[in-house]
């Protein structure tokens, strides 16, 4: 898929169909995910694919909008090491960049992907950390729902030129 | 250019020719951030397009990292409004997101690019709202230098298979 197609196309996916998200397809996914830049190319990212009902529920619970785990067939919880990024701060910045390449690889390999938002509520990062058993460093930071689309959604008009701000505010 | 092709040969570039970037490649790559997914859709971004070399000093006093903008033709400042932006902390995941879809246009469109961090730096923040005179719920968030390519730069390889955690950590 082309680029800007990918880009402007791109919707979040709530309803899924049952059919199986194939590995390869999520190897794809975490592989984009990766080259997304981060502060000082520190790649403080992690990568844990779930695919049990008990860790849905345990999403749900974090994030009261997760509802559409529901139907997905699979989920990745994107996380950053404190240890590894790059400064205090830093590893939110690098995760949501490696995000973004995450649902845009997910669009263009056919499949509806929406981004639940876990940091930074700290009640949910908590959560998670403790339902996970994630080592102490590690900080859960967004999941990605997947499955084959069940839903057609347009895209609606997001360009605001008084957003643009030519040559000084 | 396919959407993987960008993502996986994309790479921050910091050596450009003095030839100008047009008008309408900007506002292309602007829209791109505008199409990023942002939390409960708020698209808390304001873009601030900088040419002249006062405000390009005023960035690398900010960020003694980028040097760069010696070279570059223009850049772009993303912001996020903080009375916009869904709830604290929720404007630099939004803007990071956006970044990252400048990025990846930028280098479809033929650019060289390269993020130049502002936000979580407090001293960056605060001297470059000073200088480019926001109102005041706005928050420079990053730097984007753009101009055409003067390097050949590969893509290192950045999978790392032990970042992948498959049903559990």
């Amino acid at each position: 898929m082309e680029l800007f197609e990918a880009i402007f196309n791109r919707r979040s996916v709530r309803k899924y169909t049952p059919e199986k998200v194939d590995d390869s397809l999520l190897h794809k996914i975490i592989e984009a995910g990766m080259y997304a830049p981060s502060a000082v190319n520190k790649m403080p990212w992690h990568f844990l694919i779930i695919r049990s009902a008990d860790g849905f529920s345990a999403i749900m619970e974090a994030n009261p909008n997760a509802g559409m785990l529901k139907q997905a067939n699979v989920a990745i919880l994107v996380c950053f090491d404190k240890h590894l990024q790059h400064d205090i701060g830093y590893g939110p910045v690098d995760c949501s960049a490696a995000t973004q390449n995450m649902l845009l690889a997910a669009h263009a390999l056919g499949l509806g992907a929406c981004w639940i938002g876990i940091y930074p509520r700290q009640n949910r990062i908590d959560l998670l950390h403790g339902f996970f058993k994630l080592p102490e460093p590690i900080v859960p930071f967004s999941v990605i729902s997947l499955g084959y689309a069940n839903e057609e959604k347009k895209m609606p008009q997001r360009f605001f030129k008084d957003r643009i701000h030519d040559g000084k505010w």
